[in-house]
């Protein structure tokens, strides 16, 4: 196999690049300035090697505990548990959370083997256990497993006395009526507030 | 700067990836299993190391002359000029023709400062000239520039004595008329052909 139907295949594996934009990717890598492309296989090498999970939320750091951990400055009595470590990515930047995480590292999916156990759970519920925490905010995804795993966490976690809530769901930000799913527009219905 | 958003800026290089598509391949790639990370790391590697110009028509191989030149199975008095290497390719998947190619490396863009002489344009008039080519297929696109640049050559190689050629322009197959823009649709009348 030649070196660009090689490169072209490794980068047809990563997700959302069809077999045109892989070629399209690789030709452009083979153009560009040779600095560009050894950069960007330095990048790939050194991320794996530097990046791994925090020993405590599981958020992916360079040094563990990661940052968000170790802060001063953030609100250690609310845990935010999100499914992947780049939700926390996003949380952060909106700016309007200041409290912890805890990454589960997928959602509960039954079809795909993924049980409890295969997921950051025993640590949430020994964090949450240990009389530090009093709120867990459930931001998994809104969707079916992401609910499903929401309502799980609720069930095992409500327990040990600290409040429970639920990321809102509703429409979004710019969007539009006219094209929202009618399950969105039946909960932003549902959980309308006073103006 | 941290290696996630090393790897993030490395990847927002690229043609067509913008910061969140580069955020989620970073992750997945951080994600995936080690050998697929270092596999795509190696092949950008080795793509640069192994893929070169061929020495006769500019088509990128690893071995040159390349192997369309050096095939006993092709046309060698056809020649398509084509922009890039790239579009040799697209041209071979079609199966339709059999005969050589040129790779002028780009277009005439005075505005960018690409005259003839940034282009491989010299080494085709010497190829044209050598009195085995009979005929000069222009395939650069069909834009503005490519135009142009059909145009300049059809003029350089003309009085060469060979036929010179461009590729059609009209409706794309699968093409419909409510949406191809005016200027398609006045060369497809204009180029229209007994049935």
């Amino acid at each position: 196999m030649s070196a660009i139907d090689d490169l072209t295949g490794e980068l047809a594996r990563l997700p959302g690049i069809g077999r045109k934009t892989a070629l399209r990717l690789a030709f452009h890598l083979l153009k560009a300035p040779s600095d560009d492309a050894q950069r960007l296989a330095r990048a790939i090498v050194a991320v794996r090697e530097r990046v791994r999970p925090c020993e405590v939320c599981g958020n992916l750091t360079e040094v563990t505990p990661c940052a968000i951990c170790t802060s001063t400055r953030r609100d250690g009595t609310t845990v935010c548990v999100v499914e992947e470590a780049s939700d926390i990515m996003a949380i952060e930047r909106t700016g309007e959370y200041r409290g912890m995480y805890h990454v589960l590292g997928g959602r509960l999916s039954p079809l795909d083997g993924v049980g409890p156990s295969e997921l950051n759970v025993e640590p949430l519920v020994r964090r949450v256990g240990g009389g530090v925490v009093q709120e867990v905010v459930l931001a998994t995804n809104p969707s079916v497993e992401g609910e499903a795993t929401a309502m799980y966490l609720r069930k095992l976690i409500g327990p040990l006395g600290v409040r429970v809530t639920r990321i809102a769901r509703g429409l979004p930000v710019g969007g539009d009526l006219e094209y929202a799913d009618g399950v969105t527009i039946a909960e932003a219905l549902t959980h309308r507030r006073e103006m």
